[in-house]
């Protein structure tokens, strides 16, 4: 899943994908829009090289007070980011999460509480993933990856019956660079982005795939005999204006 | 989710679904073809009543020996059964799973060997359920209904990379009578029934929704003031021949 | 095509689907949400028989002065209602269709002067039809039934950038008694009923399908050795208040 | 519909897509798979530009002989390419076929014969098209660009229960080079490839947009006031080896 889409908060402008050494690769789209492609990775060293030009905004919308919107006004292809999944055990997360958002307006604002908390009460260690860890695992211990803070907030904000999924992708000036985790809540008739593993909420992101979890939207699946990971190199630049 | 679609294994001839006060649904199609509806149920006692004539096979199709469908001949479509969910986490299991299958041929025969071992190491407790439990809670705790049955076949079988989804509904004869939870493995390029809660495969299966696991197929999912389940009753019957 | 679905503007609260001999049938849902049934109807004499309790407005909802959506602003799902199709030369009719809408304003209106000017100028003809006509040769020929006026105004709509569909399904009181076809056209937002075959836009209406023209939503579609219709029997009766 | 997709026949290597001035666009994937992409244009002079780099077979895949499918055992995806269409009234030509096809045996060889026939009985004029024309049009006029063509190879052998699709896009050495268009037929199977427009069945060709006919794939659908279209340009080259 390294193919990002055109949408309404970016355009792909120019896009290379490349295998080397090349084989054949099938494309298709799965049940929340994202382009995945499948393909048999020969023995021996195998490369994938992808790179894309996007236009993205550099600042994120942000809407505090944005309205809760009720279970039965919700779009019905909203509705199964209201429910449990793999790495978010929301049907676990009832009682802390309304303790957390005691007191604050239904919605948006709940939303942001529950990322500060976050980011208040869990530690973020950016490089320290293995495995995807779940909601309940991060809470226990209290430290994780962005994606793993990110699972946290979903899990959180679903207990309260908000819709909220998991964006993979990237942004403009992280630091360490790496691929970059953050999730978006449906309050007010749309998704706002959610960034816990940041102080500040900085534009200059580039979504690769959206799910309800990491589960939905790892980077890869992998069967078979074990791939031996050599490198990962992420990089990205400011370009100069639109593309010409 | 409550009304039971015509499929390739069983036909609906008749079907009735009333509710008591009578309040608008609306009604829809999910990404697994279930059918289910939508309403915002009054104050008050309220009522919801479904019965159906279905046609079903009296013996389920077992095919000892079926091959396993190597992952690049997958259908498109159930690649999703393949990765970890809410209540199967697959993705702890893999050790335990390579144990359970050991010399047994790739393919149905290891789903065969792992509703095996669930029947002989797990205890079947049918009444007992409150919420569902993930396969690892009902490994750690060796005890659950028939649906955390299937969740801990389901978690193993996906664990050695063989499609699973599980099947609530109905199954003729089940004693104590009550909703019925199996799973269904894809081997051989074809879906077929697995019931660890059952020492012999019966027949008289009446399907009414597929999923990953019970996140996707709870009966029902209710946000709001909670509801106070008065009562359930379910029954099955045998009828004569096919309806007239 | 014969399994009416629940929806925003009906509730099916009880159901029949009957063959007779009874022989295997497949269901799918199909790309505008219909549920179809595909099976090998035996050589001989072969029965279907379905029937259904339906609760449905006996009115229908008027909107004049709906505004007009802009092309930018239609839902995703709306626009392949905007294309040409086989039986709605879409392409052909601009300038009719300029000239019958002549100062009426943008929307809902223009869409009821279409309508009116379809009654006023086509020749109803009930039970006339062998082959569905085109738009194109109804408008040559001035006749023809409830469907080929339907073609009529979905093609005369679409050709000012209004989505229109074509609903088949039954009307109560209708005489004399058969399967009916309506069209509706989205505007102001939702999808509003028009029916050029009535003098008065009458309620108690069961949609069983929709689609872009007749060539997606036949109600059954035969290939292979011809078939001998040999009788159809249609019956509409009011229910005495919701089901029980 | 300017973005090609890789997919079983095709991988591309890289993409661009720019808009000059550069505006908004949303990008969604319609029912057949294509993707496409809605902007409101600016008033004045607009380009858009788009290039590909794509891995392509340099010969096309036949299969004299390969057997004719079917309808119950067709593909539930496949059905509705059997339906007439807008530019494909397959429903008016049941004589004509049968009469081209007498004495070939079933599937592949049937659509050869077809294509065949339409090679020798309408006149091939590149260059001449200025609205689709239906299969009735052609076959009337005996005339058409290879759009036209392919409609009414669609037409023909839809009327034999033979599904076939429309492909729009680039074949490599084309003279005059331009936009091409062919159509496949679904026997044996798979999709194979037929262009009457053509002496000999070169290989080199891209894919961009699959569908019934004209009327799901144009290029562009334009809204709103006229565009005054200034100048396409189309060029296809051949790269060396694969991409690095």
């Amino acid at each position: 899943m390294l193919r990002p889409r055109s949408g309404i908060q970016q355009w792909v402008a120019r896009e290379a994908y490349t295998l080397s050494p090349s084989v054949p690769v099938e494309e298709y789209t799965d049940i929340f829009g994202n382009l995945y492609q499948r393909l048999v990775a020969p023995a021996g060293w195998f490369q994938v090289h992808t790179s894309a030009d996007v236009m993205t905004a550099d600042v994120v919308d942000k809407a505090p007070g944005a309205y809760f919107v009720e279970i039965q006004h919700l779009p019905d292809a909203v509705l199964s980011y209201l429910l449990p999944s793999r790495y978010c055990e929301s049907d676990r997360f009832g009682n802390l999460a309304r303790d957390i958002v005691d007191g604050t307006s239904l919605g948006y604002d709940q939303v942001g509480r529950i990322s500060d908390w976050i980011r208040d009460s869990v530690r973020y260690t950016p490089g320290s993933s293995v495995l995807p860890l779940s909601a309940v695992e991060v809470n226990g211990w209290s430290q994780g990856v962005c994606r793993d803070l990110a699972h946290l907030g979903i899990a959180l904000s679903r207990s309260i019956s908000i819709p909220t999924r998991l964006v993979v992708g990237f942004l403009y000036g992280l630091e360490p660079m790496d691929l970059h985790a953050w999730f978006e809540a449906y309050v007010g008739g749309l998704w706002y982005t959610f960034d816990p593993s940041e102080d500040t909420l900085r534009g200059g992101r580039l979504a690769v795939a959206y799910g309800r979890d990491a589960a939905d939207v790892a980077v890869y699946h992998q069967f078979g005999p074990p791939a031996i990971f050599s490198s990962m190199d992420v990089r990205v630049e400011l370009l100069d204006g639109p593309p010409g």
